[in-house]
C-alpha cells in the first residue's frame, strides 16, 4: 500500500533537544560537585526524574523541578537560594532558546510535503513543543500536529482512529526506538530510525526485543525521500530491519 | 439547528482546581510574610505568573515555578532551602491530589450522553490534565479530548475543522468567559457559562466586551439538560445572554 502519511517526532529528530538537556546536566553535575564532592549527581538526578515522572510527566519544566529537588535533597537542604535560581534560570533558558533545526530537515520536508500528509507526533510539554514548533518556522508544513504525554500504542490507535489513518499506508520517522519505533511497527504501521547524537536512557529498547521487520535505520533524515522510494514493501518483504552494519 | 455536540471545560467546571490555587496561594502568603511582612505577596506572584505566562504556559508546574522565583525574588535570595523545599512539596501535591468533581457533574454527563456527543476541551498542561482526567472516573463519556495551551477562536476553529463540527450545532459549556464564552459566541456557537465560587482574575472579562447573545448563565450544571431543551434556539432569538438577575 502506498505511503499516504508521514508521522514525524520533533525533539532529535527535527530539532536538537537531548544536546541541551546534557549541557544544562554538565552545569548541574558542576555546581553540586561543589556542594557535594562524592555523589554520583547525574545517577541521583536521573532517579529523581524517573520517580517523579508519573506526577510531572515530561519536558523542560519537569526536568526543573527534579534539577532542585535533587539540590536540595543532596545538600540535605544546605545549598543557598542563589544557588537555586541559578538552577531556576537554565530551566527558562532552555525553554526561551531559538529552535534549532537538524541538518537537512527543512529541504527534506519541503520536498516531502508535496507527496505526503505530514503528522508531527510529539511528545512532552504542550506548551513548550507548540512554542517551539511556531519558532521552527515548519508549521505550515504539517497538515496534523499531535502532541501527546506518552507515545505507546494507544496513543498512536488513538491518532490513527482520529485522523483516518490505515496503519499500512503510516510511516513513523523518529529517532527513539521506543517511542518512534516499537509501538508503531507492533500496530502493522511501518517505521524509519534516524538514531540522534546522544540517546536519554529512558528511551533506549534492548537489540533482542527490536521487531524483526517493518522497520530501517537511516544515518540523516536526507536519505529519508530516497528510502521512503525503495521501502514501499519493505514491511513485508521479509527484509531485517537492522542495519548491515 | 439541533445541539449535536457539548464542549466542556474541565478545571472548575467538572472538578475543583482554582479552590486549590487559593489554598496553597496563601499558604506561601503566611510562609513569605516571616520573611518579606510588608510586601503585597500576591500581587507580586501574579505579576511574575503573568510575566511567565510566555514561557511555562499554565498549569501547576508552572505556578510552582512561578512561587520559587517569587520567593527568592521577594527575599533577595536570603530564603533558606528548606522553605523552598516546602513550596516544592505544595507543587507536587496539587498534582497529586484526586480530582474531586463538582456537586452534579457526574449524575448530568451520564444523562447527557446519552443524547450528545460529549468533548472535553480543556486548557493547561497536558500532562495534568490527562491524569486528572483518568481520575475523575469521566473519561468514558467523553467521545474525544482536547487539551490546548490556549483556548481562543483559533484553537475553537481547529477543534471544529478537526471534529467536523459545525459552530450552529455546537454548545460550550464553562466557568471562563474568557476562555469558554467569547470565542465560541463569536464564532457562531453557543454557550453555557456555570460561575464558579472563584475566578482566577486573568480569566475575567469587562460585562461590556461579552457577546449580548448566543449564551446564558447557569447557577449549576444540575440546570444544564433541561436549559439546552430550552435554548435550542436562544442564539438567534434577539433573548440577551446576560442573566435576570
Amino acid at each position: 500500500m502506498p505511503i499516504r502519511v508521514l508521522g514525524f517526532d520533533g525533539d532529535d529528530t527535527l530539532w536538537h533537544s537531548e544536546t541541551r538537556f546534557h549541557v544544562t546536566q554538565g552545569e548541574f553535575r558542576e555546581l553540586l560537585r561543589r556542594h557535594v564532592p562524592d555523589v554520583d549527581v547525574d545517577a541521583r538526578l536521573a532517579g529523581t526524574e524517573m520517580k517523579n515522572l508519573s506526577i510531572y510527566g515530561y519536558g523542560v519544566k519537569s526536568f526543573t523541578l527534579s534539577m532542585l529537588e535533587t539540590a536540595m535533597e543532596l545538600t540535605e537542604k544546605r545549598i543557598p537560594a542563589a544557588d537555586l535560581d541559578v538552577i531556576l534560570a537554565w530551566g527558562k533558558r532552555m525553554l526561551m532558546e531559538p529552535t534549532e533545526l537538524l541538518d537537512g530537515v527543512e529541504a527534506t520536508l519541503r520536498s516531502l510535503s508535496g507527496r505526503h500528509d505530514l503528522v508531527l507526533i510529539t511528545k512532552g510539554d504542550l506548551f513548550d513543543q507548540e512554542s517551539k514548533l511556531a519558532r521552527s518556522g515548519l508549521g505550515d508544513l504539517f497538515l496534523g500536529v499531535e502532541i501527546v504525554s506518552e507515545k505507546n500504542k494507544e496513543t498512536y490507535t488513538g491518532i490513527f482512529q482520529r485522523r483516518a489513518i490505515k496503519p499500512e499506508e503510516f510511516v513513523m520517522v523518529g529517532n527513539s526506538l521506543r517511542s518512534d519505533i516499537v509501538p508503531v511497527v507492533e500496530l502493522g504501521g511501518r517505521a524509519v530510525h534516524i538514531p540522534y547524537e546522544v540517546t536519554w536512557a529512558h528511551e533506549e529498547v534492548p537489540e533482542d526485543e527490536l521487531p524483526k521487520h517493518g522497520w530501517r535505520r537511516l544515518e540523516t533524515i536526507r536519505e529519508l525521500p530516497s528510502a521512503l522510494a525503495t521501502l514501499q514493501d519493505f514491511g513485508s518483504s521479509g527484509q531485517s530491519g537492522l542495519p548491515d552494519r
